[in-house]
């Protein structure tokens, strides 16, 4: 093997050097403290469950994801967690059982298999909230509002919010009585905007001349929220559902619009790209630039239901990766360098010693020289030098 | 598959739930301030690695402890990170390619297919430093020193820091000419703390008279630091390298007690457990209470050379979430309850709105209400509320 194969690393498991892990791990700090300060309480799960637990009711998409593991100690087997999500969920069902809503939030690095396509690489640091045990839009819109917070903490401008509700592609489907294959077949090709593939899906498949005819009109329901009045039209005879889908997200559309006027808001019916588990309303953010979205979520109710408590639940994430490349401050120039001491020179060691320790204790970077080392100050992002003055050592500045 | 099933953790994959979830998140914070003051710099290895990389120059405990996993982009075989200090000492010799010292940190959950018996279980969440490029005992000192520091800073009292150095048992299996399957053996019954069969081993294998007193004499070589006049005495012969190891141990033992006179200093020269590439001092930190060590550590020297750059190395690591639970806080209760108000009241909502959004801004926790939610604000951590007055809110202690 050469040297160089050892250096390479896998495609999308990326390492993160300074200063950028710095302008991560502020991001980081600056987005726990804003969901600390809206309620939300931090979790840690766990980095690997079996994976009966991990892929109960989340869907294939999640199962391709997922990289699989033997445990040595039982022969189940586990998998290494591919989004955090589906985990918080047992969390509120089974660990934590809380009464009434629950906000949670978390930031860990997950794994895929291969790379979602709508969101991040193989190793991501997925930071996001839930917010469990209310099913009104009020917990929605304020999971809305907190993610787009969280990309004004980043420096996100110019955001664009992508809406949409799986709720009413689920009501067509369901007056549409397909056949299970038929109905993955359809999803996809709306999934990938497809309107040949669709068209002939409808034209085989769908008998009731109404409900083919809406799901016809279905991809070309997007736009501003003006959109939503030709959905209307559209929709006039539909099941309830999807009426109950347009009032919410014209609801939240408004809640938006009040809170982030600058954010550009973006409605898209037949948008189901990259939502694994879904029930409500659901969303993206976007930012020029970045082809995919920084931020998405939804609503996802009763994911807990596997661990014995069927729960409402809502919410978002993110990657910290991705979006801490929208930070750009260099680090700062600003350090004390302390001369080098050998280690048998004990009486000036202990001198020294002391000052740097309350240099330090006052908050100050001090980086000490050690005996006979080739780099200097300005190397170690330092613009201050101890100078001894008689028995004492006192800060200049660099020569 | 019953509910309980589902459940289940794999034993040693914990979750962390609030409050330690915050306890865990505060101390990460406090320690990477700290070691920004020092002047390391942050990392983030990834978290897989092809196994030819995550592997190279480790020896086969690392190996064993190492979750194996298939690329599925290049059919390689790759290992989730078991231990970040190889893959630190790879960023430096190859992605960095600083000059002169470099000083690293980083905080990371690493994933163990079996537990480490002397260090956390099966996903500890690996915090620590690394000193690169200087071969002096001042880098060690400081690494000792940094790693007593991080103690103190999670509030651990009563350490005892036992101290070793690989070079003894090195020099004087170097000096025995052993077979590499003798000297295992030999490793392994010393690192088991088996006198019975260290004797029989020695008396097999070793014909060199005074070689054999020694490595019979090593298992009895521990105590303070005045156990080292003895070691002189049973080292008289020794290969030169045996009394330079013992000169470092007395230089670092004296530059430990000038700056942390509490800690207890515990010397042990057969100590050989869990150190899996260490070249020169080691040490391991203890508090009372806990099995395992809190804090292990020590020189390394040339583990980059397999990525082309040998440089000196010396660093320590502790597992955050063993380290937190010396932390016991209660989580305050601190926050300002916001009443409930329908999505649809768009005048109330906007009149709330803005004085939620002030009082965040300036560092409060609001938890908001939720329409029809049946828990109060004591259930949330509140002891403050919004109380209307005419047009305005206030925040009014709980009633």
């Amino acid at each position: 093997m050469t040297i160089a194969d050892r250096w390479l690393l896998p495609d999308g498991m990326d390492e993160v050097l300074p200063p950028q892990a710095s302008r991560m791990e502020e991001l980081r700090r600056a987005l726990l403290d804003l969901y600390h300060r809206w309620g939300y309480d931090l979790v840690v799960p766990p980095p690997v469950e079996f994976l009966d637990s991990l892929l109960t009711g989340t869907g294939t998409d999640l199962d391709l994801q997922t990289f699989k593991l033997t445990d040595q100690l039982t022969g189940r087997m586990m998998g290494a967690s591919a989004d955090v999500t589906p985990q918080v969920a047992r969390m509120d069902a089974h660990s934590l059982k809380r009464r009434g809503p629950a906000r949670l939030c978390y930031c860990s690095h997950v794994l895929r298999a291969k790379a979602d396509p709508y969101q991040g690489g193989r190793s991501p640091v997925q930071v996001g909230v839930e917010l469990f045990g209310h099913a009104g839009l009020e917990a929605d819109l304020e999971i809305l509002r907190l993610a787009l917070d969280s990309l004004a903490t980043a420096g996100a401008d110019e955001v664009h919010l992508a809406l949409g509700h799986i709720g009413i592609y689920r009501a067509l489907v369901q007056a549409a009585d397909l056949s299970r294959e038929a109905e993955a077949a359809l999803f996809e090709a709306i999934e990938r905007k497809s309107p040949a593939e669709t068209e002939a899906l409808v034209a085989a498949q769908i008998h009731d001349g109404a409900v083919a005819r809406m799901l016809r009109a279905l991809p070309q329901l997007h736009g501003d929220v003006e959109m939503l009045g030709e959905a209307r039209r559209v929709f006039a005879e539909s099941p309830a559902a999807v009426g109950d889908a347009l009032d919410q997200l014209e609801a939240l559309c408004r809640g938006v619009a009040d809170a982030h006027p600058d954010v550009t808001l973006y409605l898209d019916l037949a948008d189901l790209r990259g939502y694994q588990y879904h029930t409500g309303m659901m969303f993206a953010a976007y930012v020029p630039g970045y082809g995919q979205a920084l931020a998405k979520g939804g609503r996802y109710d009763d994911t807990g239901q596997a661990f014995g408590r069927a729960r409402p639940a809502t919410g978002f994430s993110m990657d910290l990766k991705l979006l801490a490349t929208l930070v750009t401050d260099e680090p700062a120039v600003d350090g004390i360098w302390a001369p080098a001491v050998a280690i048998d020179d004990a009486a000036a060691r202990s001198r020294l010693d002391a000052v740097v320790t309350r240099l330090r204790a006052d908050g100050e970077r001090v980086v000490r020289a050690l005996p006979g080392q080739s780099t200097g100050p300005a190397e170690h992002r330092c613009n201050r030098q101890l100078v001894r003055m008689g028995d004492d050592w006192q800060v200049s500045p660099l020569a």
